[in-house]
């Protein structure tokens, strides 16, 4: 068999594309611009070109191309193929399905980019296709994917997966969706970054300043783990307070969903041992006991294959007919 | 066609039953005490006398009887038919489908009485079999029954729809599961009527006292709903605290899995709009905006015979091969 899939991360700055074979094995990857101030054909354009780079590198006619999959920031309706509107992307009731199906004549399926990377990690990654889990990604925003019954569940208007805007703090924070308090607006790593510059700009001390030479500014989440895991003070108190609030509502998620397994992505679990360990304590803290004691919590496995992997495996659901 | 269904609601003190046809239409009720003073092999006892009561009522032989359901306060587990321990009921790993199916020669299915609850509400009440539904039941607990996909979702090990034991009030009152601030320990029946007796005694001024004639052990949540539809002042307090607590967390469910619909049962409900009418603006206040939009409220359509018809709808689920 020489048949290959494409998948497509498109995100606000990049597009990142793999092609596999049918069993998700990598064959090439391709990293691109998104290009979005240059409008949406430029985005759409960019896509194309980084799925016939594919086809060229992998060597084979795009005969044998069978299916491409596109992980997209939401909101958009997976039926339709359309992005109801991105601020990331510029696209607004963009017919993405349509505009990559008619130019390739190839089967093309889109969903939200966080489905798409939690059906990687059931797939082929930290889920190891357990009966229910739950994905969590903790990067600039907080996105989720549920795998329910072995299956991606998407809502009745494939919108589930909100879980960066349950409610962590009442009247807390303003968050870019517009209520307050959402666990995106005190958790993500923009928040973490966010707090660790203020409390150094009023001058509390940490190794944190060392760590950017002075430069406040370049202080983010990856820096305030880098000082945590040193035993930091003022670092490890504000990602405590992260896993807090991340680890009360992962909990609250396992308690109604009886979930066999969470597993944690996103650039901020790259922090690892000193934000998953405490996180997985955190959890079994506010669950439920019976549901505590089943639920595994793992690091997701893909790293930053994990988006278009995920693309990917919507095409293999699809060839099951799942 | 003459054939009929039995449905078992077993409670901690009483049991109820009905015969149906196979559409659900109910021919008969019974109803008798549960009797666990007298020990389990009593309850069984009970529960068998019930299902011939109605066998002999219905005026068809027990071979027309092609199916019974049992709702039963969990933990239990489905597919061996055992409860694991119930405190209201005396059973411990009790293997109560074994004692009612090898009696009767008639299959036998056994779930969680929330679960059934929800899933009768869905089939043949407020929920009008949309594609995903959450039921509530606020009565002396709070219990919920999840439907996802027009099926019953019972998680990874029957565990799923705890609702009434995500976290509502870090560090709160000591709830029955052991665990501290749980919505059933802040927001359930019994800590509605139990916030009212403590307000009472500590003499302030309340309409509701004038409803028990100064008895105040009888206030209960009905009588904390009474006195809040006549705008008395210190029952609405306590009746939107315990809204705002159920609001918020329905909101984050809401939010999570893209419902259609939450149907609210149980005692407390009965308080009627000066209930769910607030409930359902808190959820719209919490949920993200997309999900609070398509999101409909609506009160248990089925009254008392939720329970019992819910064991109904197990067996009708069962013999549809769902």
């Amino acid at each position: 068999m020489s048949k290959y899939l494409a998948g497509v991360d498109l995100g606000g700055t990049k597009i990142a594309c793999l092609a596999t074979d049918l069993e998700g094995n990598i064959l090439v990857r391709d990293q691109r611009a998104t290009g979005r101030e240059a409008g949406p054909e430029a985005v759409i354009t960019n896509i194309r070109a980084g799925i016939t780079s594919l086809a060229d590198r992998v060597g084979k006619p795009l005969a044998d191309l069978v299916g491409i999959g596109i992980g997209a920031p939401g909101p958009l309706t997976v039926e339709t193929g359309i992005i109801h509107s991105s601020a990331n992307l510029g696209l607004v009731e963009y017919p993405i399905v349509d505009a990559i199906e008619s130019y390739f004549g190839v089967p093309t399926f889109l969903n939200n980019d966080a489905n798409a990377a939690g059906l990687a990690e059931w797939r082929l990654g930290a889920g190891e296709q357990c009966r229910n889990m739950l994905y969590v990604t903790v990067s600039t925003g907080v996105g989720a994917g549920l795998i329910l019954e072995k299956k991606l569940f998407m809502g009745s208007h494939d919108f589930a997966g909100e879980f960066g805007h349950v409610t962590a703090v009442v009247n807390g924070p303003l968050c870019g969706c517009g209520k307050r308090g959402c666990l995106e607006a005190v958790a993500s790593g923009t928040a973490i970054g966010r707090k660790a510059r203020e409390a150094l700009a009023h001058g509390c001390p940490s190794v944190m300043t060392d760590l950017v030479n002075g430069e406040i500014e370049k202080v983010d989440s990856r820096i305030v783990g880098e000082a945590a895991a040193q035993e930091d003070w003022l670092a490890g108190f504000i990602l405590d307070e992260a896993i807090e609030y991340l680890g009360k509502a992962l909990a609250d998620v396992t308690t109604l969903l009886n979930l066999d397994r969470i597993v944690i992505g996103g650039g901020v679990s790259k922090i690892g041992d000193r934000f998953i360990k405490p996180l997985a304590s955190v959890i079994r803290l506010y669950a439920m006991k019976e549901l505590a004691e089943v639920v595994e919590v793992k690091e997701a496995a893909l790293g930053d294959d994990s988006g278009a992997l995920g693309a990917i495996c919507l095409v293999m659901e699809e060839r099951e007919g799942r």
